[in-house]
């Protein structure tokens, strides 16, 4: 259904690639002052509430939050809806870091194990005058026809947009959990990484994190590396505050690892960590996609920040060598979507590959493959950098649509074969798609897709 | 001059590359046994010898040593070469570290600072009935036209080859310091990386690292990465075992780094960490070459493990990840001379370059440029994993000449201009060259080389 006031002019050169002409009003993204994001009330409340699958099923929630003032309850008391009387209890792990100038609060951690599939539960942290509850529901048992929706998001930051993609992304009831790739508070923007930004980020997104699972990808804005004010480590902040169940999935790192989640098998890369030959990640992901079983989990998705095909000039190739590392094996695999970030924009590319290359032979144009995984870029969550607009021209033949405008995705798996991908810009009503998808399934029904977003034309 | 005994049948395709026919007896790299390679006598004697560069500039010298059975003395005694009334002392820093089922002996480092230049020092280790003396030379002051002789070898491992090479490079006086592109001991080709023969490595080359510097670059099999054994932390041992100055170099980790030394500016990187845009190497490197001063230090060397130009199906294209991530940096610094390991045979590649690449615009051939380094792949030192004679065919225009033969090599540096560079096949007297190329200096004297290659044939 095409709505008169958001008609687009559509650029659609000879090979069929889009660009849209939207071009967003250009209002500086600026960060929410610190003072619009306070400490819930109450004495050492528990505030920056998060979760993540916290096994490798979706039957485990690792629940997360920090005390500002003092460890207080280590606890995290929980039940299934409808059943108070029958609580159960989690213990936290506690820690604090420092950085540079900054000291962290009480960061917590507890792991819930061996819930219920597809139940809701209630969970209360804190204690006295400061107990906050908060809800998530599990997952249905893994299968190959079980249905479930994501959310996509990525460059999140802190601005005014940021907190307009959130809203965007709540008021669509469909999202039961959130793929993130990368670049969460932008707290680097400050001077000495202010992570009192880190703090606030986790204010601003606990309405959608303390609710459903978010799964975390790292990016480059999550590096803090300050070697000249003796920060050497990187990942520092993000890895005290972001637990992922990587120990699950045989990684020796939190930077990748991997969760199967309904009917899908979900691969999250780092792309500022080793990825060369014979390195832990390059091992791990080698074997990783021998542990992949479409009949249990058909839709095989892969999370990682910096993208492998990206037609702006904004980090134009920046995703180059890790793609010549990895792009056969995902060819291979049958990846179905790789999902990234990094560009302040949205772009959809065509099922591509690039793997003919062998130094003297010229092979090194992208071709049409119906093996490849469609490349998603999305990192158009809001932050303070500001869009991407920048596309290179002419829009090359491996870009499907591309986009700068602010929003987020949905996919919604309806069954081994189907999913349904829809993107949602900021500035249209949630219910208007900006561009959209079904997807068919590479192992079930590797037929050709179209989309619809030339019908916005 | 041309040596009847060792003429050989040389393949010159139309393109120019050599590949020399010479085709080693197929006996196996067998390692040499532990028996062969034991502590020196006396209670605790200090063992495993070895020094390397100390500061940025060549007055200091870290000196490391293992104690077998207890601390024992920390003190490394020096003095100038016939002045032993006037003694200094270092102090060392002592370790040691638990690797599976293995317990390290004492390892020490001590690094002695503010040495005077161009001057012979004797240095004494150990106490009591088990004291060890050995000497070192000092290069000289940094300046542009300081003559120096850099040997360089790669992975070397310990078999009967890897002891000739050694042999073959202390049988010429000519070679004042080693330039080594990675894989040691090669440990970890026993079972649960049985790193004794780290212990049996580091005694092996003794005679050659207690006397002069080598210059360390971490290849793969430092990686020592056993996480089904619960070794989870790459490059352990070898961290532990093998110091290096990357403080004084500004980096943040001992497998990037830089030294000036004589007239050379040479450059260590690391194959196996992250070098992804925004990584701690990667932003190292991209300041280091701004401190790169020509004038200064005319000669601008990188060393790293796996190679970016290689026409050998072992390890073909493993390189090429970074490649892509620093080739233009390489080529806008007219770096002169890459030294690679990782491929078990020798290769120099042409003054090429292939930096056009744009994803859709088909550039992705070598070519021909005058700023671009000589890449040399030299990990022909004789380990256990054998010679890699597998060439691929035709040879590539970017491959100038290439044969499977263990050996190592000479850089002989003699002003700001000009440069010797000679290859010694470990079959062949070390007199008899078996590739060599008169080295012109890229900032200085940026004309077009000839080798001496084909005279050979």
């Amino acid at each position: 259904m095409l709505v008169l006031g958001l008609m687009l002019t559509i650029v659609s050169p000879s090979n069929g690639g889009i660009t849209s002409s939207y071009v967003r009003m250009s209002e500086a993204s600026v960060d929410l002052p610190l003072s619009s994001l306070p400490s819930p009330p109450g004495y050492n409340a528990p505030e920056q509430v998060h979760i993540t699958q916290g096994d490798h099923v979706g039957k485990g929630m690792i629940v997360s939050w920090v005390t500002p003032l003092e460890p207080g309850s280590k606890i995290v008391k929980y039940w299934k809806d409808g059943d108070e009387e029958h609580k159960k209890q989690a213990h936290a792990y506690t820690k604090t870091y420092k950085f540079v100038n900054y000291t962290s609060g009480f960061i917590h951690h507890a792991t819930i194990k061996n819930l219920e599939y597809d139940t809701k539960y209630i969970y209360e942290l804190g204690n006295n005058n400061a107990t906050r509850r908060f809800f998530f529901t599990t997952p249905p048992e893994v299968g190959p026809d079980v249905p479930y929706t994501f959310g996509v998001i990525g460059d999140l930051g802190q601005t005014y947009d940021s907190k307009q993609t959130l809203e965007h992304y709540n008021s669509n009831s469909k999202g039961q959990a959130v793929l993130f790739v990368g670049d969460l508070s932008y707290a680097d923007h400050y001077p000495l990484n202010d992570n009192r930004r880190w703090d606030s980020w986790a204010r601003l997104v606990e309405n959608s994190t303390a609710y459903q699972p978010w799964i975390w990808t790292a990016g480059n804005h999550e590096l803090d590396f300050l070697p000249e004010n003796g920060e050497t480590v990187p990942f520092k902040p993000f890895m005290h505050r972001y637990h992922v169940p990587y120990k699950a999935a045989q990684s020796t790192s939190p930077l990748w690892y991997s969760v199967k989640r309904a009917s899908a098998h979900i691969i999250v890369l780092s792309s500022y960590s080793a990825y060369g030959k014979y390195t832990p990640q390059y091992t791990w992901l080698e074997t990783e996609f021998t542990k992949v079983n479409r009949s249990e989990t058909p839709w095989l998705i892969v999370l990682l920040h910096s993208p492998w095909y990206n037609s702006d000039d904004y980090h134009f190739m920046e995703g180059e060598s890790m793609r010549v590392m990895f792009e056969s094996w995902f060819v291979q695999n049958k990846v179905d979507i790789v999902f990234s970030g990094h560009v302040h924009a949205y772009e959809r590319s065509e099922r591509i590959s690039n793997i003919g290359y062998k130094v003297s032979n010229g092979q090194c144009t992208p071709v049409m493959d119906p093996s490849a995984p469609v490349y998603i870029t999305i990192g158009d969550g809001g932050n303070i950098e500001g869009l991407a607009n920048n596309f290179r021209n002419p829009q090359p033949s491996y870009s499907a649509f591309r986009e700068a405008s602010f929003g987020h995705a949905l996919l919604e798996i309806k069954n081994r074969t189907h999913a349904y991908y829809s993107w949602h810009r900021n500035q249209d009503s949630e219910r208007v798609v900006g561009d959209s998808l079904w997807f068919y399934n590479r192992h079930w029904f590797p037929h050709n897709e179209s989309s619809n977003a030339a019908t916005m034309a």
